[in-house]
């Protein structure tokens, strides 16, 4: 028996929304963005999004209007009576109001600022400017609508039995990674897929699926609303989009210098346990911790996400060492570029030499590699980052000359400022 | 939104029935039924459940109870007027009216004699008796019944989440075998695989698997009911069952040489084109066409259901040869323990030489193995045959002695009369 009211409705939709929720993001957005709120407010950004595939001819498979119509949806959201309960009254890491009243007050008031959209040759330019904890919130829905509106344009040709051998398959995939997953003992594993899952519902998918298959050692979701609604953990801590506006920030070479400690200084005020993670890696992991205060050791962990994981990961032991802490109690978080192979491998390499954790991102929530004829719904490498603050533009180096970004003229300055030497070139995985 | 009658009203089920309509039953049954009906309506006979795999303990796997419900609910059946309509006013290869008004008046008023249940150590006994246009339509149902429940004590145990994984891969592995059935050029295919399917909901996505995937190479299904509702062809010619019955009921050593040609001298009445199908192995290929009438060379098919499929091809298209008929306008259907690979290489192996068709049962139907852990719901052999007629014991020899049934003295007198030598013995494969 079809319900009638229930068919009539779905088909007076005017688009199937893609995201529904100002906390269908990740959760380090959120926590960043309470930190810009109380340190950094005025700031104004500009934010860009970059498909750093130039083969994926965006702007020749999503019709521009469907885009906007995805965007201003996103502009239409605020924040719901529910979700701001969540907010207000769930523990995050072990920790209740994580999320201060006055930054709530503002977040319930929220829409997001507008957005610029321009077709150049086959790709989008899509930037956002305004101020820092406003524009700052658009990165995730960006890459998301992107994404998912480049998917929807191969299912979009796609008969109904093909959609659901696809979706076998697809699970079946997945599957067959989270029993490898299961062999690896001690697993410590986050989900990190939402600014490059296929769908929302693909992503909340996986998430059950790892829940399902992994049991305690998934730790939860870096998506707020998934792991809202299946009751999960919020995970996530802290990325390059801190030390990257504070750096543009800086008046000088010597304030540049200072800018990333400066971040984490400001975040050590407000934070604690394991949200004290260091990501090292912005302008040169090894410089970085080199020059690094003590107080810094004393943190729990350090995420790893550019150059060779195992290799970052040692030089993050020897340091710790160094500055005589104790490795077995710290936390190494691997983000970068994960399969399930590399998982296995380094969670067994790295295994009684230090706690391991997993932030898993575009090859869980995305792998549609090999299903669909000229494989058209493979992941592609897109980002959207911080390029302007207060008008001066923003550098990224990582341990991987190919995820540098920024202007030649400052991408040197800073090599100088943070004396990053040669770098070994990786290529970068989606 | 639920719509809470349809909730409420599948909740009011006692039981989910595995068969739901009289012709959930192969096409061959209803042909060699209508054939019964015409020229031996009075005979008496019984027909018996066996499971050839003693390493899955029937009785302990599916409760009594609910194997009786199953069996009382076919015996509640009767032809509805939808399907009524479908046997009178369809097209069946090629012919209009193909069952006559006799035999639906009484087939329409028909329903399905008693069942014999007991239980003996862990399997169970199952025998039907009575007039034999009866007793044979009880066959298909028991099978399938008997399959499905085997499947659902297993898939009761599972969660909704592995429910999941197990249909994702399910269907993963059959579109795969599509995938390379594809690749074979004048590939004619039907499904055959009703009496031992995982499950009608399960073989009715396999037959629109096929439908989608191969398109005009997938000729339909044996299966009447799904048939109906695809609008597909219904496929199948007629099967050991009559040659077995007219055996034993021959008084003679004579009666019983010429007893399998009277069935095809009674089917010749009654069919032409691609129902002529010779199924000769009942009592061994090479001696039964060699003994054939000329008129039977006329024919336009021979079945192999047993034996090396390649050597009864061989021996068919050699016998072709000699009675002056040209072996390329013949048909020649396999239909026996055929998996992906054996069909695409006898296509090949045959191709050109006559014209070849497939009658794909378990392996299209019920191939579950190693989808799960300790493998329980890989399929098994089962089968439902003739064991009496009008008090005489059948008995079936086939082109391999494992497929051998019937008393051993009568097997002795059989193997005599149809001077039947060495044979080669094969696995038989479910």
């Amino acid at each position: 028996m079809v319900d009638i009211a229930t068919r009539v409705w779905n088909h007076k939709w005017k688009i199937d929304p893609i995201v529904r929720s100002l906390i269908d993001t990740d959760f380090y957005k959120l926590l960043m963005c309470q930190s810009v709120f109380r340190n950094k407010p005025d700031t104004q950004v500009r934010f860009s999004l970059i498909n750093r595939s130039q083969d994926v001819p965006l702007a020749k498979l999503i019709d521009e209007g469907e885009l906007r119509e995805q965007l201003d949806h996103i502009r239409s959201l605020s924040l719901t009576r529910g979700e701001s309960t969540w907010m207000r009254g769930n523990t995050f890491y072990g920790k209740r109001q994580m999320f201060r009243p006055d930054f709530m007050d503002w977040f319930e008031s929220l829409t997001l600022p507008e957005y610029h959209l321009e077709r150049i040759g086959d790709q989008y330019e899509l930037t956002f400017e305004g101020s820092w904890p406003e524009v700052m919130l658009w990165e995730i829905p960006a890459l998301s609508v992107l994404m998912e509106l480049r998917g929807r344009a191969v299912l979009g040709e796609m008969g109904r039995f093909e959609l659901q051998v696809l979706y076998a398959r697809a699970m079946t995939k997945l599957w067959g990674k989270i029993e490898k997953l299961r062999t690896v003992d001690n697993l410590m594993i986050a989900d990190f897929g939402t600014r490059r899952r296929h769908s929302f519902l693909w992503q909340d998918w996986c998430v059950q699926a790892m829940t399902e298959g992994l049991g305690n050692s998934f730790l939860g979701t870096s998506n707020c609303l998934i792991a809202k609604n299946r009751d999960l953990e919020a995970i996530g801590t802290n990325a390059h989009e801190l030390p990257m506006v504070y750096s543009a920030l800086a008046q000088t070479d010597e304030e540049l210098a200072q800018a990333p400690y400066q971040v984490l200084s400001d975040w050590h005020d407000e934070h604690e346990g394991n949200l004290r993670v260091i990501l090292p890696d912005t302008y040169g992991t090894q410089g970085f911790l080199d020059r690094a205060p003590d107080w810094l050791a004393g943190w729990t962990g350090i995420r790893v996400d550019s150059g060779d994981p195992a290799t970052a990961a040692e030089t993050a032991i020897a340091w710790w060492k160094e500055r005589g802490e104790d490795p077995t109690k710290k936390l190494i978080i691997f983000s970068d570029g994960l399969n399930e192979d590399k998982i296995v491998q380094l969670a067994k390499q790295f295994d009684g030499r230090c706690r391991v954790s997993f932030g898993w991102g575009t090859l869980l929530t995305n792998d549609f590699r090999g299903l669909t004829d000229g494989d058209r719904l493979a992941p592609f490498s897109m980002v959207c980052k911080a390029v302007e603050a207060n008008g001066q533009p923003t550098v990224k180096l990582s341990d991987n000359p190919n995820k540098a970004m920024g202007p030649a003229d400052e991408i040197a300055r800073y090599k100088r400022v943070f004396n990053v030497g040669e770098q070994v070139a990786q290529s970068v995985e989606v």
